[in-house]
């Protein structure tokens, strides 16, 4: 059975790694035998808003919905299309429109990566951020008013349903239950956000009945981000509103070093829709066209969309490959982020050897 | 000119860390004649609560507004009160209705402190957070529709003002305009919080016009949270929302080792009311009534009331006075958590002489 995958290179350096995406993903491919049809498309980028003044094409949810999963690189282009627009005129779209209501992101200290924290080797630290992806603080719902004057007086609301929240608590649940450790850690500020924050707490206690096995703490988002830095190895499964899981998943990469390598999943777990695989890192303006952008994350969002497509071997395949690859350290191989002299196809080509 | 001091320990180590707090501001008025006259209250605290149904009596603003500073310690038992309904009901009733709209933290390496990250020493890390401190996320507006029902949805707004915006930002383009480097960082989100993110930057924007010698950057809260672990070395002055803040106020001393002994100021620049003057750390239930409480939180808080009462020198000296008992590192003085043997009275009171 052919799975479709739809290709969006995106902004900047998302054209320079999602060539080396495609290659491992094809090496794995004949290697285990698995029949995957790419189609490339042009649109969610910042040059197609260029020529046609929005993000997308119009039909673009008909010429997306079908396919198995998508493989995206990164968007924005800051410089010519504001971020606000760039962004709510494609990923968060797909985020959105394809219900794509799980983001889970791996924090992971990998072989030959250095961490920012002192004495922390590979093995230490091993998370899962899960992140609410469709509603709550990234909402489209509020307005001004008294615009352009002293009183001007801005108001964005967050809103958060119990069918949005507990569909991401289950699947946070569901993953800590399947883990070796079983433990779950709640972000919340039920402190100080005191509507939203205390009902999320509240759900989190009712879910936690159905999960006796599954041991459950909390902290505030403030002292959970010095948490992260001080004591990284108490986490398991981290589950998070859309805002809080977006910090605690750039900050849980950024402690294991990893942020330019760390993948990104934003699953429909139903399989209703097409769910999406990313790079965390974005566009990168400032390296993109140097062909030095390290293509690990962008690799390691596609072993995620395998196994979410049912090929969990093959993607364990790719990611021993770049732990060794990352293990042998061949500075002629290695991108400059991790102190090599080579390029983003001298490690792309690596990896895909390897595998 | 006797100023007058309002003296509030609140929950939990509170209580210890307090008399240390006194002892250090005792020595220090002794030594430079400064005339300060403490008034102990009881309330705003849990135990209060118990008693009288309600964190502070119904005259609290009265009792309250004409002191020249409160110094107070922590706040909080959630085995007894739930956290909002402390915190609502005290510390950030002061906050709004002392229009304490600044809230200060520095982060910095201290001598004999241990940082979680690899390769920092003194000097290397030297930033202040200047936080909003009474509008933007902590809001009370909002609520919940089809309550208790699979449809339920819980909303809760978010609301900046372009008073309560711009005034923060003058107070941090001030600061950073005062420092050696005068470099100003913006916390944002405007690519996901779409509306009122986006406008916070535009405010950025048109107050930097007015500072022209200020350089300043904005990095989304996300990636800014890593940048914090990944170079805090680039930082100066950080501004930020009253969320945001408060998550980099306590990730940044994380970063330093110092979220046991960071201080915090709740300041009412103009006067109009009393600043508050408090610790960063909270009540910390896990180790109430032991006395290994570190009380340099206390202590630090102290020496900032001191300041923006205007005795910058003696401020210094309880500074200079608590970083050389952390350079002596005598383990009978130091407590547990910075690896001593000593209670919170030895290391109080070693600090209160070195004054
Ligand atoms: C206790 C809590 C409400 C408070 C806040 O979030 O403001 C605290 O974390 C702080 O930073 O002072
Ligand atoms: C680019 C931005 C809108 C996005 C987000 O905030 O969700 C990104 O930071 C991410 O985490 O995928």
């Amino acid at each position: 059975m052919t799975q479709r995958i739809a290709v969006i290179p995106g902004d900047g350096i998302g054209n320079e790694v999602m060539p080396e995406g495609l290659r491992a993903l094809e090496a794995v491919a004949k290697r285990f035998d698995i029949d995957l049809a790419f189609e490339h498309f042009d649109f969610a980028c910042c040059d197609y808003y260029a020529k046609h003044g929005k993000m997308m094409p119009d039909d673009w949810f008909e010429q997306l919905k079908d396919f198995d999963a998508i493989f995206y690189g990164a968007v924005g282009w800051p410089d010519t299309v504001p971020d606000h627009i760039s962004l709510w005129g494609s990923l968060l779209q797909f985020r959105r429109q394809f219900d794509q209501y799980i983001n889970l992101r791996p924090c992971k200290l990998l072989p030959g990566i250095k961490s920012p924290l002192a004495d922390r080797k590979p093995g230490d630290i091993d998370f899962y951020v899960v992140r609410e992806n469709t509603e709550g603080e990234y909402s489209s719902v509020g307005g001004k008013m008294f615009e352009g004057t002293k009183r001007e007086v801005v108001i964005q609301e967050t809103v958060m349903t119990r069918h949005g929240t507990d569909r991401v608590l289950k699947f946070a649940f569901d993953l800590a239950q399947s883990r070796p450790r079983k433990k779950l850690t709640s972000a919340t500020k039920s402190n100080g956000i005191a509507i939203t924050m205390p009902w999320w707490d509240e759900r989190v206690a009712a879910m936690s009945g159905n999960y006796p096995e599954v041991s459950v703490d909390k902290f505030h988002i403030d002292i959970l981000t010095a948490n992260f830095v001080m004591h990284p190895d108490w986490f398991d499964v981290v589950v998070a509103s859309n805002l809080f899981g977006d910090i605690l998943s750039d900050l849980g990469p950024a402690c294991t070093g990893t942020i330019g390598v760390a993948p990104s999943a934003n699953i429909n777990p139903e399989g209703t829709f097409p769910s999406l695989f990313e790079p965390v890192h974005g566009s990168a303006p400032d390296i993109a066209g140097k062909g030095i952008a390290n293509p690990i994350g962008q690799i390691w969002s596609g072993a995620m969309m395998l196994e979410h497509l049912g090929h969990k071997e093959a993607a364990d395949a790719i990611v021993a490959a770049f732990e060794a690859v990352l293990t042998e350290a061949d500075p002629a191989v290695l991108t400059p982020d991790i102190r090599g002299q080579g390029t983003t196809q001298t490690l792309g080509q690596a990896i895909a050897e390897r595998v």
